[in-house]
């Protein structure tokens, strides 16, 4: 198989990073975190928020390859702070649940981390979609 | 192609969380922790004890896919504290080689995180197979 | 299909690690540092240094596969300090264009870590690619 690379690029960082990737029936995503399509944070102290912003990213991301959030097959959660999540899990995973439409057929992998690029981040969301 | 996306789930997070997701020939896993069936942590403080059993974790699902511990061509090793695994290296990799049943083909990434969602955790392995 | 995996070993880990495998069309890659061939570190202090010395780690391992840093689709900048890539992005970014030889076409995350397994290191970097 020879595809071609396909490359999404927009917002502040289009000059240096790709939103995404995709090769054959792969697409790689950039970290999606809680900022607007300025670049501003939002949700700032708010993981649910976050998390709902985050994924409004990723899913504007994966439009663009024509594909859906549906598509996803494996996704890390790079948190600022675990209890973040584990304090508010019925916020947290209603807020994935909801950007999903449904119970997320994905994997997960949770990991908290020291930093993030922009300090009131809380969340780095990482995914991998197949289509 | 458009092979459809087989989805395992079980265990206590059964709801929220796949285990493992497969498209095509790629199987992606949540990251997999020293944990039993009940979710009881296994081998604290002792991190060439959590390799075994999250490997273990590792290989149950993938046996639902079909697969093996063979298939394995990606790893990612989030550890709480590196020196847990440079101090031990014989039993850490032992540990590890003795999953595989061989010197495992998989490539290895290692990194210390801050946190993983129970205290005491010391490794959550996050794979990738290709079929 | 059933493509057999290829798998790349040199350098000092060789006999644990793998450096790349490959399995059809995707070429994973264990996390390349700022190591040269006897496995000492380059740059200490330096993160631009570090960069460049990483992605040469990361052509190296790619040309045994007969495949280039324009095949990297995806990458994961696990950093011991951000400020370092934040407050020198035009070197740190630089160095990375350089690597690549124009604008990467490839996504990012960019993670700050509690440690790497060299205290010396300041970035790892984690990269699949497809061919």
């Amino acid at each position: 198989m020879s595809s071609k690379k396909e490359v999404v690029r927009f917002g502040p960082m289009a000059s240096a990073l790709a939103n995404g990737v995709r090769k054959g029936d792969a697409i790689y995503l950039s970290g999606q975190v809680s900022v607007d399509g300025e670049g501003q944070v939002v949700g700032a102290g708010d993981m649910a928020a976050q998390v709902r912003q985050a994924y409004a990213n990723v899913a504007e991301v994966l439009e663009k390859f024509g594909a859906t959030m549906d598509d996803i097959v494996d996704e890390t959660w790079f948190v600022t702070d675990n209890q973040a999540v584990l304090g508010d899990m019925k916020g947290v995973f209603g807020a994935r649940r909801e950007a999903f439409g449904k119970e997320p057929d994905a994997c997960q992998t949770l990991i908290q981390v020291s930093a993030l690029f922009m300090p009131e981040l809380m969340i780095e969301v990482k995914c991998i979609a197949h289509v």
